[in-house]
């Protein structure tokens, strides 16, 4: 094993300190996350930010970066207050991947880069048609986090597009089975093999496998 | 595929509809929170909404529920300016998911699960010694989220501790290879497998793998 600190963190090169801090945190989501602009130009970008904040009612979290290429993405949730989320498949992390590359404002990625935009009636944001789960959110609050001048912006969820086969009795949604990846860093990504669902954990209670 | 929109939300069933949107948002990294309180006992608590922030300062957030089992962290967190965030893996995930219940405050977890509370200089909160790579971090800002009383908890990382040959030459660091899973949902623990790392994306320029 071995220790990095302060002093080492000083001494990192910005790419190298980049990849380095984006992967420690762990495995995170991959989404597309589709928009428009107050003139309807579809706009769709890759996101790993997305944290869940509660079921009731039911919230996503996104942090969001100042002045990248998100950029058009927030733009066009604070303009429109809709977006979508949708994840990626080992079919399609490709051209997710490409829709980081900075397109001008005119172009749509989902043309640029093979994607299908679809359009359904609880979300006025364009959904990806290839995407295994699919979610439409309604703009709640953009909180900004001063430290570093990211914003963390809020969204509840107005719909949630997902395979029949995938939707288990007890309400846990089988992302792996949907065919959903996971990410690490800013460009590795995974496929993801279940270990167990484990039972509710109680004190002196041994664990249970939900199979 | 299925629809779901809020007239079916309202209708689920209160855990049914805790565990849809705890596993619609993505797969999700899984880490151990070390604490100690003002007395110094230790604490440790799983969690899977870390994000990141930012690589310059190193800055990690984490959602914290309000009056849950974590309480006992953010009290902690608040009294003594410090936690570690330690990776969860195929071999302790078992042990991680009972820290989740709940234990009277006189309880480590550390003891009650059989995980090795470890200190080290860079942090004075305990260390997963079983962790296959474990962050120490200070205490920043707590951000109340008043649309269900949940926090964001943002720290600065004071130091990494992770295995040498994980640690590519561009700074990325492989957690497949450490040994890291993802988890999904409330109790769905996941091995990751990579599909591929993907060059830095431009227009009218196709992707190359990173080996």
């Amino acid at each position: 094993m071995r220790a990095f600190t302060t002093s080492d963190f000083h001494q990192m090169e910005r790419r190298y300190r980049a990849a380095f801090f984006n992967s420690i945190g762990g495995f995170k989501s991959v989404s597309l996350v589709g928009t428009t602009d107050a003139q309807g130009h579809a706009n769709l970008a890759i996101f790993n930010s997305v944290v869940h904040l509660g079921a009731d009612p039911p919230l996503l979290g996104m942090v969001v970066r100042p002045h990248i290429v998100e950029r058009h993405t927030l733009e066009n949730i604070l303009q429109t207050g809709a977006y979508t989320l949708n994840h990626v498949s080992e079919a399609i992390f490709r051209q997710a991947h490409q829709t980081s590359a900075k397109y001008p404002r005119e172009v749509s990625e989902f043309e640029a880069c093979g994607l299908t935009p679809k359009y359904l009636d609880f979300c006025p944001a364009p959904f990806v048609q290839e995407s295994p789960l699919q979610i439409g959110l309604a703009f709640v609050e953009k909180i900004d986090i001063r430290h570093n001048g990211t914003h963390l912006v809020i969204g509840r969820i107005t719909g949630v597009v997902a395979p029949e086969d995938c939707i288990c009795p007890d309400g846990f949604v089988d992302i792996e089975r949907a065919g959903s990846i996971t990410c690490s860093g800013l460009d590795a990504y995974y496929r993801a093999q279940r270990l167990a669902r484990l039972s509710y954990a109680k004190p002196h209670i041994s664990l249970t496998e939900i199979l």
